[in-house]
């Protein structure tokens, strides 16, 4: 994340469309019928994605589990921001903004939902996020790309698609609420 | 643990042994090869040992990696104790005891190390602990037993045996250092 051009944005070479829309549908379609399955119905559940792209991916999957299930699902929201402080050897810190996620997580199997599983820094973050609202019974992630080069040893209990990566390469997931369009490519950072 | 004879000890009944002495030995060999290979010789390795009985893997399997690599193998101690608070609906919370390690984990790839891997609650405890000494360059997670059961998305890095369990049994892991005795039992609550 330190190559940047004059005008301070990352150069950065697109190598390849790694999913499609309907791709990304039809891969959330499954995840929602694995949860239900491995959650008993999920009549318990409350799914919860981390800002930005977790956010849609909570809602799309919420009202899939909706539809096959027949009751609504609680869906809410954490802010979680990256700072780099002057001690950083190793990139950005997670850290997270202090707000509401919007449903009660105490006793409730929560389902935690981001785009990009990398190093697992921001999953920590977020889990002292989660107990800092209260104690859920359980916590299960889902992630659409795991990308792989793990840093602590948190693993997806749902994963969209395993993407083995290059430190130099990056996951980019559009999503439609977020980016006006919808895919998912790998690009690569350049000298 | 909830089910306690007049003395205040669980009434538990054995139902088998997992591993023998030497079974535990030969996996602990193993263990150590397999770190040693995944972390490229392992010059920048430290191990942290969960107290009880991940304090004994840990100086085990660093007297192995040294007699391995050649080269000594910082050792530490994390202390968790566990405590149960009046609103807990789910068993004893891990609460970290304050305390040195033993060797600065900044910078370094820490294997931190138990004896049992079940709802991933001390891992998360422990995962805490560690990233208030210091800032490591990694957190790798090794394991004698995995018995299944996670509630929070902690997976371990390396495995001895994984042994999937139903809730009401209990992996006793003997160490001599602390045990005076060497096995693994499978024991089961009884009412």
């Amino acid at each position: 994340m330190s190559e940047t051009t004059e005008t301070g944005q990352p150069k950065i070479r697109e190598k390849g469309r790694l999913m499609s829309a309907s791709e990304i549908e039809r891969t959330l379609v499954r995840l929602a019928h694995e949860i239900v399955e491995k959650n008993d119905g999920g009549s318990n559940l409350g799914l919860v994605g981390i800002r930005r792209r977790g956010v849609p991916l909570a809602q799309r999957i919420g009202d899939l589990i909706a539809k096959i299930e027949k009751h609504p699902v609680d869906t809410g929201v954490l802010d979680i921001s990256f700072y780099r402080d002057d001690l950083s050897t190793d990139g950005p810190r997670p850290k997270v903004t202090p707000g509401a996620i919007g449903f009660d997580v105490t006793g409730r199997d929560i389902i935690l939902m981001d785009d990009v599983l990398y190093t697992g820094r921001t999953i920590r973050a977020a889990l002292d996020a989660l107990f800092d609202h209260g104690r859920p019974k359980s916590v299960q992630l889902l992630v659409l790309i795991d990308r792989g080069h793990r840093e602590l040893p948190i693993e997806a209990t749902f994963v969209g698609r395993s993407i083995p990566t290059s430190s130099r390469e990056i996951i980019e997931v559009k999503l439609s609420e977020v980016d006006g369009q919808e895919q998912v490519l790998l690009v690569e950072l350049v000298d």
